[in-house]
């Protein structure tokens, strides 16, 4: 008997959740958490239910298919720890976190691999007894480098890709084979400062305020559906450098925030736009 | 056909939503929006849902409390604008920003009256064309004050008393007659600085950040369960004064923020504790 | 006597501040507080200080001149209420807010007159006995409209100009003449959303924070340098409406934040950015 | 040719600035920033510079002494990295924290050793190559126990102690021989909730936020002077271990920000308060 997930999303009419619950109940089932949400603009329906009870999951998943309608989606998942791969470049903020927290099971996922296009990182991954890939993008089209890192993936089967700090661009045929799998933190409180050196262009804009995005990626880079936001206060002593710093740490718990939600089956993406149940 | 809030809480079993959810389908209601919430603690079960539909609100009620334990509480409120009375002292900061929010129907709230203990904003009521009825509490018990302020407030049967900066203690008598209708909005981030001169306090202790609270009201002074909170970052050149300056501003937008949720009917109280649905 | 405030910024070399605080001292003066910073980048220096003492105001500013480099900013301003003049549309939050402050002594400005492209905020502003100019767009140029309206605050001869709201681009022959002493209040966490309808913007981008932004303008619309900023976080339950809801708190709450240091003489502007001593 | 930090409280009086410069200027020191505070309450004045030049440390001391009222506190500390020695129990999250600050140059300070009344922390601080000592309190009255951690940490001679999530009282007699260099991260957003197991309170209590506090540490627990503040928000639906979770994330990033201030010399200690020069 484990728990699991379930989650819906359909277009809206009358009697959903009752439908829904029928089956649930019917099944012998306890609804144990439960959120429902109507994005009214696009007349869609969304719920999020944890279940738990002996369940036969192909016989919920057949019933709840005939008492829905034609276009729904439905995922019943068994709560079990996910498994993620982390990309990065030099910056060890965001992957010295995770590790602690995985090493310390805080983050509700297992590491698999953390893949490097420097080796920069290699003695810290290394110190929590992860696998560390060295695969430099040197002398290689960004296909030829995307392939081997999609490659070295593979072998892992992660549930996740992470990007913590990684500091290129992933081709559009890479991103579209991990679509809605990839979470990214971005330096930077999106839609401003896209692009390079966000704090550079914080400093010379004089804000008094920084931030930090993590966000799925998708195609258009910077562009994906945004999972958590945080901001920090700065002012006219700090020069870049200095809000780089203060950002390393809010980069640093947004990220964990964004995955403590994917991972715990809590994000639902729809129209570029994240819904998400507490 | 308006739109009606249902409200339910009762010891948590397997079914309680299909339960409901059944009673609302086949009176041919619809569900706009819906929330659970299952306190593990004390297995007790909260549900909020906003239904639209021609409703037949006896039958509705009846056939709930058929299908669902004996202990339950039910509740269907009509979609309607909500009544206040506002108590104040000599502050005016809070009561300058709910007279503003009703004139431009940001409150959701028709302010009926205010009863102050001083005069000194009765001009600024006026100016709103709201009734300003000066009680004073000088040369009476506090019974006998609270007496005079209850037949006042019994002109106007409000839904709720909005305390704004009203700087006295209410006689237990009053409380229980208003049992969870009074708001009030405490000049300090609670449990921290309860009591007389929060501000000065807090420049004493020396902290970085002070708050306000705001709070159904109950026998304990300070101690009714909580609805909002919010804080502002202070630092060692502002002396108690100026940490006032800036509680204001806190004070005034959580118990606006308070106020919002309540008279949405957004808010259960339960063992001292509100529950929320957003 | 009374009490002044010393500005001072120009080219950074050594002993700038013994020089100024030589001058300070033989003048028999005080120095209540104090501020300096040096921007490193352009080797620039800038000071505030507040003081006490029977002044000799042209001898000072004589001496001081003096003592310092050729290329120096000095100004030194007696303690003194500022006036200003509020520029409306039709919004009501961040006018109603000022208009409060000021009759209860928490602004720190006399407010001379508003003057308003609509009649709208007309019975709001007299409640408080504030002259109210309707100033209508309609069948004018550009210029002609900010001509008129320019005589109008010629009346009232300002210390700043305020835009609660005004939903207008200024030309820039109007910025020009009041350049530095105009603040606006932008309806974003600028530079996100830069332009039109910002709330619809982040409703489909959707952002998880918003926020506002309190700025000094100048030609480029938007683009002038930033006095203070405030975020809130959203949800996906929240439409558009509901965003500038929420928004409008922020907005009168970073406008009143602005002003306060705007008008206490806190502010240096450089290089498109504000230094500011707290 | 080092720079040097200048710290300086005494008594306030006329003239203090002129006469802290002149001797700076006249030893031809550059001011690199400069900052100074007046704490009107008490007439103390406190002032903090970043003076860069050949220094002969002695001469300026001497003359600083001689220029200022009698009864003054100086101090001229070049600007090399200080050392910490960590004392801890069980929780992970500040001390790996640290670690990883240290490791990549992050923290401004160097750890000398971890101390631990347990071994779970061992194997993560040996991760880093930092020494572990292991000093159970066990069959030892708090006096033994605190005079054996004594006797370890002067082996290592550091500027600061910092208890990271220590969760044992020190005796008054260790607090008086490391005062003032003794750096706590409190569970909780002082002073509410002190204590034993703050966020089971601040569950029972239905708090809408919680915080964390790092302060010095005195012979008062929990009422040492506040160097730093920040808080999360938290709701109804999260128990008592769901709160200490959202916690361990601003307890960590608190404590850096302390730790930070303090490192760089920016706090100064006064009446229980601290004056931060930022």
């Amino acid at each position: 008997m484990t728990n699991h997930t379930l989650l819906i999303h359909c277009p809206d009419r009358k009697g959903l959740i009752y439908a829904i619950t029928q089956v649930v109940f019917q099944n012998g089932l306890n609804i144990i958490s439960n959120g429902e949400f109507v994005d009214k603009e696009n007349n869609h329906f969304f719920m999020r239910a944890e279940v738990s009870g002996d369940i036969d999951r192909e016989k919920v998943l057949r019933e709840l298919h005939s008492a829905l309608p034609e276009q729904v989606f439905v995922e019943l998942l068994p709560h079990q720890k996910k498994s993620i791969v982390i990309l990065v470049t030099k910056e060890h903020h965001c992957l010295g976190d995770l590790l602690l927290r995985e090493q310390y099971n805080d983050l509700n996922a297992t590491i698999r691999a953390v893949i490097g296009n420097y080796t920069t990182l290699q003695p810290l991954t290394e110190k929590f007894n992860i696998p560390f890939h060295y695969i430099s993008h040197e002398h290689k089209t960004r296909e030829e480098h995307d392939a081997q890192i999609r490659e070295t993936i593979n072998q892992y089967k992660p549930d996740y890709l992470v990007l913590a700090k990684y500091m290129r661009v992933l081709s559009p045929d890479f991103v579209k084979r991990f679509s809605g799998r990839i979470i990214n933190i971005h330096h930077s409180f999106l839609p401003a400062f896209i692009g390079a050196n966000p704090y550079r262009q914080a400093y010379e804009r004089g804000v008094k305020i920084i931030g930090a995005t993590a966000h799925f990626v998708n195609s258009d880079l910077d562009e994906g559906p945004i999972i958590a936001q945080n901001v920090i206060q700065v002012n006219h002593t700090q020069n870049a450098q200095d809000m780089a710093q203060s950002g390393r740490d809010v980069e640093k718990i947004v990220l964990a925030q964004a995955l403590k939600l994917v991972l715990a089956d809590k994000v639902f993406v729809s129209n570029n736009k994240t819904i998400i149940f507490s």
